[in-house]
């Protein structure tokens, strides 16, 4: 979407003092990235208009801004503006850099004129000699419009306190208006500090016609340094009142921090109370604390995130994917939940959701997942072996999994994310199960009518109501399966469920490493949704299912994972027991849904009298 | 479905004495066709595994014969069995019956070779010439076959006691194979009373080689003079104990008829004993009671069918079709729930249900209706005048729909069948509405996760779980509009909703004649389910919806039903007030839904202080 439409429809739907948005920078390395990611997805929750992300001439930095941005919108929903530069760039790279922002969904970018080489030549005049078909920026806006029309809002950057290379102000606003011209959409600000230099510079764009929305650029002040090294390669007026107050503690860098967040509120606040912009561009220099601190001074964030991850008002309990290929997704098994990265990185070809409905998984695309890039080694092996160590038996597995449950391990080869509140109310009942050495890799509670906007529960417009099935997969030695199956058995003949139907109260798959299913059902394509909603005023909204060519699909990944992690253990081991390679022979993974989510729940009854340790 | 599945699928899935079947003929009136639809209807209850419709001769009656069966393959549910006869018979009559029958999702036929014409000649040596293409019924299963191979599951008649036209047995068993051989997939007997000659009859066809499942004809003893009309007719033996038990009591109807049913009772319990079948095909003769009563001593009928009309398994709260252009279609607008003929008429070129889901009804097939057979005329207008009188005001007119919900009258102009329990709850606010001059036509209480076994809420399988939205329909004059509307914003701002979004607890369609319309949604083409089941391991299934295209086709039919009744009322009228016209003038019809199916029921609240008499 558009950035401009997205301004226009938050200012219209709440009334909020500001917008505002991120910038980001690709960092050097992969760990680097990925912790990008984990921080990106946590400032999601601040509820950005947008992000956008840097870029550096060509080659490998080119193509991971497209990388985040493609991550952003299709993993993270997070609307991204992506930055490009043209001087002396090729018409390939920015042919190349446009396409693949388009395919990934994204409709904004910030066309920049970017620094000339360093080995940049001058003519007789005095004017650099450009190479590339691009001088100016406004070159790079025309040529988007030429190539894509309307479909990209474009940004221009400016300069409030004039241009590094152009002192003459007033030519420097002319040049502006070339760009918006051109075809720019919206301004983003050069870092200032001087606040009233800023407003008077609105007025003058004003007066030369320019009416596009300025987003002043802020830059939080984290170290005294920093601050001091920035304003000045900016050629940025530094007010005095700034110097007086953070001088005297440039060694006290937690200090600096809070004197600079109190230092940049007050000049946020009084930009917003001018009245000529009603948006803040953060320039995050990828670091989150000093940014929220000063949001949350603003009063610009809700602290309410509830433990879905979702900050409410969102359709579905997950984050809905702002890549085009998968705008009508509204169905995802269950099976990812706390790996939601592969998910979206495995399933890319699963392009088979008519109506946003699941359809017909029995479609060659489904099932089909590439494993190339791995799951676990997106993390070094090294992080791996600081968290997880070298388990030497079952019952250290079983113990790394109760630190997980507990909340003293962050992640588990088979969840990416930290254990959340949702499953408080089986914690017990799941730590039992991983004591007998059963180890659970993915559960959910039944839930029975909550209110949409329930702490825990919640997701979905207002007004709503809430309902779970409970949902329970695992590692169980395959031995043990027989005694799990008659149990299975026993309590579907309580329940008065013939052995003939498929109306089972309890309903199973049990898969080992090559694809040897058991099941209870008869007809075992059907999907089970096991989360659903009820709203006001719209059809039932069902997104999370339990299915079985998807199952098999995330077996293979489960599988993958334990091999991963064998490989891990592997390097540099004294030798020890293969216990993964025991769990990848001897061990099924199984998944099994209590269907009522009205009564007393049953599935933790089945392991009585198992014991796998 | 091919009634020799249907009879495996019955015997498989439950542990049934019998299943069994009804022979119709069809009536020569149009109001005998429709009151035999509505014992159709009736019978559906009793679950028969097929219905079959007799043919006679080309023309008009087999075009009925036709049309029957549409009619219970498309609205009633019955899975039917098209008889045929080919003597004397052109081609194209043969041809034209098929398609009809295929078409409407018909696939079973008994072939018959058919009486021949009165006037039929006999050749030199005795044997009747044949008009036409057809001489015996082994070439119309020939042709069939041809036709469309194995499409029809084809049924062929037999004579356990002999044909009249051919008095050696043996000889009959032999036409008999080769009828089978020819492509008979099994056999429906004539009437007859000599159980103990049948069953020898059965083991005579084994000895031959023939396994097709055997249907033995059963006709109910209603009368004396019909019981000996009949067996003299089709020249069969009465045994002596028949004549001894009934003869005594031939002038009492009602007597032969309790005797009859014993005597009927207990042949069918010796054939079904003798384990030579395991089905039971009545002649009804187009009457229900005596078939009713035997079924019921036979304990072949389970009196438990529920409010809703549903004999319990059916996966809809509605009766589906069996047609195959409706196979997939497992939702409906609200609109029509009392009026399940005219819906299955009016919308049958709504063709978008895309994996049986609503789909966009914005497409250009949606909401077109065709009105030209009228809603109430398929009712006499002597029969209206009979059941509603001539209302001369609004008052008449409250009493009448008061009268209908005490369930003292039988049908409304809007409303097919008499009031159901499934609006008991609600019954005396509807009738308090009625009252006030607020003319309800449709209504559903709130239902908060009832057992998909309720008595009265139940449908589809077992171990379920089933919900409703409160729903209110009805006519109430344009003039008070404005108060509603005022007392639904005010409840809505109560229960804490925006008016400015659509997760309203309470949402309205007001609609009048020229399709002026109102509502307080923002998106009114989101339809709104507010029917659903949550079952085990499947999807939710929400058959039942709210929305605005097809509440406007339904708009066109409800007022349309006004102009029809105001026309039955002018025959003859004595200048009294044009009541109707009134109503179609002044009245707008309005539908409103309490999304809160968990909290109060809000929408009779939503009247205090509104009277319209």
């Amino acid at each position: 979407m558009k950035v401009t439409d997205k301004l226009l429809q938050a200012h219209e739907t709440a009334d909020l003092p500001a917008t505002f948005s991120f910038e980001f920078f690709p960092p050097k390395t992969e760990q680097g990235i990925q912790n990008l990611y984990d921080r990106m997805d946590r400032m999601y929750h601040l509820n950005p208009t947008f992000i956008d992300v840097t870029w550096n001439a060509g080659g490998r930095v080119s193509k991971i801004s497209n990388d985040i941005v493609n991550t952003c919108q299709s993993v993270l929903g997070l609307e991204t503006c992506l930055h490009m530069t043209c001087t002396n760039m090729s018409v390939e790279i920015i042919d190349t850099a446009l396409r693949e922002a388009y395919e990934s969904g994204c409709q904004n970018i910030l066309a920049l004129r970017g620094d000339p080489p360093l080995d940049a030549q001058v003519d007789a005049n005095g004017q650099l000699i450009h190479k590339g078909e691009f001088q100016y920026a406004k070159d790079l806006i025309s040529y988007i419009k030429k190539q894509y029309g309307d479909h990209f809002c474009i940004g221009v950057a400016a300069y409030p306190e004039g241009h590094p290379e152009e002192d003459n102000c007033d030519r420097v606003i002319d040049y502006l208006k070339e760009k918006i011209d051109a075809g720019g959409d919206f301004i983003v600000t050069q870092m200032f500090y001087d606040v009233d230099n800023f407003i008077e510079w609105c007025h003058k764009l004003k007066a030369k016609g320019i009416e596009a929305p300025i987003f002043p650029g802020i830059m939080p002040i984290t170290t005294y340094a920093s601050f001091m090294r920035r304003a000045k390669w900016s050629e940025i007026k530094i007010p005095q009142g700034f110097l007086d107050i953070l001088e005297p503690h440039k060694e006290d860098d937690f200090k600096i921090r809070e004197l600079g967040c109190e230092l940049i509120t007050k000049m946020c606040k009084k930009l917003l109370d001018s009245g000529v912009v009603n948006h803040l561009h953060f320039y995050t220099m990828n670091l989150e604390k000093a940014t929220i601190m000063i949001l949350q001074q603003l009063g610009l964030v809700t602290p309410e995130v509830n433990d879905t991850g979702l900050t409410g008002g969102e359709i579905l309990p997950w984050r809905k994917s702002l890549n085009p290929n998968r705008t009508n997704e509204s169905v995802r098994p269950i099976f990812w939940k706390n790996m939601k990265f592969n998910y979206i990185v495995r399933t890319k070809d699963w392009d088979e959701f008519p109506n946003g409905r699941w359809g017909n998984s029995e479609s060659p695309a489904f099932g089909e997942i590439s494993l190339f890039d791995g799951s676990l080694l997106r993390h070094s092996g090294k992080k791996l072996l600081e968290l997880w160590g070298r388990p030497q038996t079952m019952k250290d597995l079983s113990d790394l999994f109760i630190r997980y449950l507990n909340g003293d391990l962050a992640m588990l080869p088979w969840s990416d994310t930290p254990i959340n509140a949702e499953i408080n109310s089986i914690k017990q009942d799941l730590i039992t199960l991983n004591e007998k050495g059963i180890f659970t890799v993915n559960s959910q509670p039944a839930v029975n009518g909550a209110r949409s906007d329930h702490p825990i529960f919640g997701w979905g417009p207002k007004n709503g109501y809430i309902y779970q099935k409970q949902y329970l997969e695992f590692f169980m030695p395959r031995a043990k399966l027989d005694t799990l199956r008659a149990n299975i058995d026993k309590i579907n003949r309580i329940e008065n469920c013939g052995t003939n139907d498929d109306y089972k109260v309890l309903a199973f798959f049990a898969v080992d490493k090559n694809g040897g299913l058991q099941t209870n059902l008869k007809n075992d394509s059907v999907p089970n949704a096991v989360t659903w909603g009820i709203f006001p005023n719209t059809e039932v909204i069902q997104p999370t299912i339990v299915e079985k060519t998807s199952f098999l699909a995330w077996k293979d990944e489960a599988y993958h994972i334990a091999q991963e992690w064998q490989m891990v253990l592997k390097q540099g081991d004294d030798g020890s027991i293969d216990l993964l390679g025991k769990l990848l022979d001897d061990y099924v993974l199984i998944n099994i849904v209590d269907n009522d989510y009205v009564g007393e729940n049953k599935i933790f009854k089945l392991f009585e009298g198992i014991d796998c340790l």
